[in-house]
């Protein structure tokens, strides 16, 4: 097998598993996707674009996201919803010594507790990933969303 | 190659041979992707996580399943529609000496005879998979959806 | 590796690609996807199943699609949009000595200036693909659409 095969699969791997928590709930299994230090930041297209550095949500190391999962399930006050991703274009953009850059594409249709089911948002995930001995993990997702005009509040990661 | 990676791969191609026979409009090839005895379930998630045994949709044999087509094909009334899946989050969840478990979501889209799409259902796969002569086939697909607000009548399996 | 596999794994980076040069908003790259000669069709799915030939786009050469994307860059007036592509359903479907063919489903979602993102079109690519020395490339891409209520001009190729 070739080695850049090998690293698409294990991309893939990842990815699925990204979504999986995301989509089934298990959302304290999310953090654990990062490394310990790791960076989860969602920005508008135009902020990113000229470097405006106004997140959405910035969560920058897994204790933070951790937090982020326990108010989600504890504190946070929002309508109950589910996502499910599709996610595309998946390109390895760079490779040196300390991490490979990935960029990919995702839609996220979102269901609500009234049971209609719609696109919620679209955009890119830029991504920095570290290859250590756990295997493939998140130095860095940021997500970048295309749909500024967000139909409910944005509660959960997307 | 490794074995897992193998399996990942022929599972990809039995996913893209169920939603390319749904897609394309290919129906009668749809039941020849599970086994003989093979069950295919659909029901909403709420039945679902409180174990009520209520489906929308059960069939119990592939005969079922042909019965099915048979309908659809020739009895059944209900308006024109074309599907288009999108799959993600592709994991194995369970493995025995019986059979691969394997959970992923999808979205449909689904486009009407006005000419409009619109996402139609979104929901996770929960499959049983044989590992047979014949290759990979569904030994059961639970079909659990999030969408309970269904748009129009269900008709053709998701 | 299995040939096969190699072959599926090397469709599946092509249509990354491609999905990537139009999401990310990188044009000028699309036509260097196609052969020299290629083709690049976008036709109803009413006007294909019945061999009428008016497609809603014909572009048949690597020439034409750069005059097509330097044309959106320069002269068409338009409203800006982006794309998200999600593919499914992906099989080889004809291998012979001149072309592998191979058909998959997409479901694009379009995010307008508005900031609001939706399901913009669904339906069928129809590949011919080459394998050269430059890796695989398309010698033919039909695009059969389901969506025939469009709801905003169609100035980027789907």
């Amino acid at each position: 097998m070739r080695v850049e095969d090998d690293l698409y699969f294990r991309i893939d791997r990842l990815y699925a598993e990204y979504c999986a928590c995301l989509d089934e709930g298990e959302l304290e299994a999310w953090p654990k996707l990062f490394v310990e230090d790791g960076l989860y930041q969602m920005i508008s297209r135009e902020n990113y674009a000229h470097g405006h550095p106004i997140p959405l949500m910035l969560l920058d190391s897994r204790g933070m996201m951790l937090d982020r999962v326990y108010a989600l399930r504890n504190a946070n006050i929002y309508q109950p919803h589910r996502y499910r991703h599709a996610i595309s274009g998946v390109r390895i953009t760079q490779q040196d010594d300390e991490a490979i850059g990935v960029s990919s594409s995702y839609i996220v249709a979102q269901t609500l507790t009234d049971g209609t089911t719609d696109v919620y948002q679209a955009g890119s995930y830029y991504d920095r990933l570290i290859d250590g001995e756990v295997g493939l993990r998140f130095k860095e997702r940021i997500v970048v969303y295309d749909t500024t005009r967000v139909k409910t509040l944005l509660a959960t990661p997307i």
